[in-house]
């Protein structure tokens, strides 16, 4: 996390940060690289992380992973040096869970291994919504069309897209993220779906919340102009985006979520 | 084909239908329902096809079909008892290498198994643009993402997309279509993608090209309102739409291509 490179860093905290209660941060490509096993720590977020813990701000962390569940994900930020707890960890899943609930849905999965376990108390019987997530080498043509059988079946078809980015990086290459299916099913099923996560407003709201604090009070920081930036200014945040991850001089082609 | 059915047919034809010289056959859903092995002919189509051909009116067939070569394609149709010759069959594949060699493209193919021989004399070495076509179980993440970094390392990124269908009925259920998957790439690429196919206006022009009629000369009869009736009249053609196929009385979320 490089922001102390940056012009605002350079001078100190801006006049306007003084009037902050909260930092919520973003995680892959803001603290750490994904990549093999836990991925890589960026040079001097742990220390970064200890220093705002270690200020009168509140401090969250809002993902769109969903690649794992939340208790093993904390755990591989730990492994990397974060002091982090799952308590102060947003990702997309659990938000998901809630609003199934609130509205008596039972999903069909289209999501990677590493989060089925998320979704074990879930009521997944006669499913009447469809869920998916980053799902990786589980969006085969067959998983894909089951998926939208149970969509075409429906009266009225809901679809959740955790997240809506279009790619990320890994140390082998860019990978298609869950944002590109989603667009593919609401085509199939000429519909619109509904983003869980980044940028979605009620996600973020769902973080203010538990912090307590107003949108105007909160800073966002992340490394995604589109879904970190943009979504948490839409929200009447303040956003800082950082110079790592997916960040680049020129932004065009280059905006999906991590 | 059950157009005798149809209010036009039960009268004879009508008063427009006097100044035709040409007409230009759906395939799937008109003469044929595709399904296990060669699927089945419809009751009264071959019949149709003989009708037509003994009239003065010219008879082209017009088709989306990607899983098989024109060869093999219209083997099948011979077997099911059709009078037709591959050179009066029109199907995206052959337009696809007209336009890769008018503008030296060399493509990376991300099709179905049985049409690859289509593309055998085709230099695919070094790929300048993406060719998809109805691939089905090749449409897998491994080959979606090996088709998007060919795009996005392009500096001018060019899809082609042969048919914009969504999904299409076998035997066994609905099938998602190569539509879904052009819809995929261009939100991943940002970019939009150049369909070859109905219903595309140049495509359609083709086969007008080699019938050596105009657009008003001409009747398209096909079971897909969008992509044979509406891509027809936007060419200036008359446009007829059959009841058999994927028509259905109510025809909101059921207007894929075949």
């Amino acid at each position: 996390m490089r922001i102390q490179h940056s012009n605002m860093a350079a001078t100190g905290w801006p006049e306007c940060a003084k009037s902050l209660k909260g930092v919520i941060l973003d995680l892959c490509g803001v603290l750490y690289d994904s990549g093999e096993g836990d991925g890589v720590a960026i040079s001097g977020s742990a220390a970064a992380v200890k220093k705002l813990k270690e200020s009168d701000l509140q401090l969250r962390f809002c993902t769109n992973e969903t690649q794992a569940t939340r208790e093993k994900f904390v755990g591989k930020l730990q492994r990397l040096g974060f002091d982090i707890s799952v308590s102060e960890v947003f990702p997309p899943a659990p938000a998901a869970i809630a609003v199934l609930k609130e509205r008596g849905l039972r999903p069909h999965l289209l999501v990677h291994d590493g989060l089925l376990d998320e979704f074990d108390g879930v009521d997944k019987s006669n499913p009447n919504c469809v869920i998916i997530g980053d799902a990786a080498e589980n969006f085969s043509y067959k998983n894909l069309n089951e998926a939208f059988t149970v969509l075409i079946g429906l009266e009225k078809p809901v679809l959740f897209s955790l997240g809506q980015g279009r790619y990320y990086k890994e140390t082998d290459g860019l990978k298609l993220d869950v944002g590109v299916y989603m667009k593919a099913l609401e085509y199939a099923c000429d519909l619109k779906a509904e983003v869980i996560g980044k940028p979605s407003p009620t996600f973020f709201q769902s973080v203010l919340n538990d912090m307590g604090l107003q949108p105007h009070e909160v800073l966002m920081i992340g490394d995604d102009l589109v879904n970190d930036v943009g979504g948490a200014q839409r929200c009447g945040m303040k956003g800082v985006q950082v110079r790592t991850g997916k960040y680049r001089q020129i932004v065009s082609r280059d905006f999906s979520s991590c």
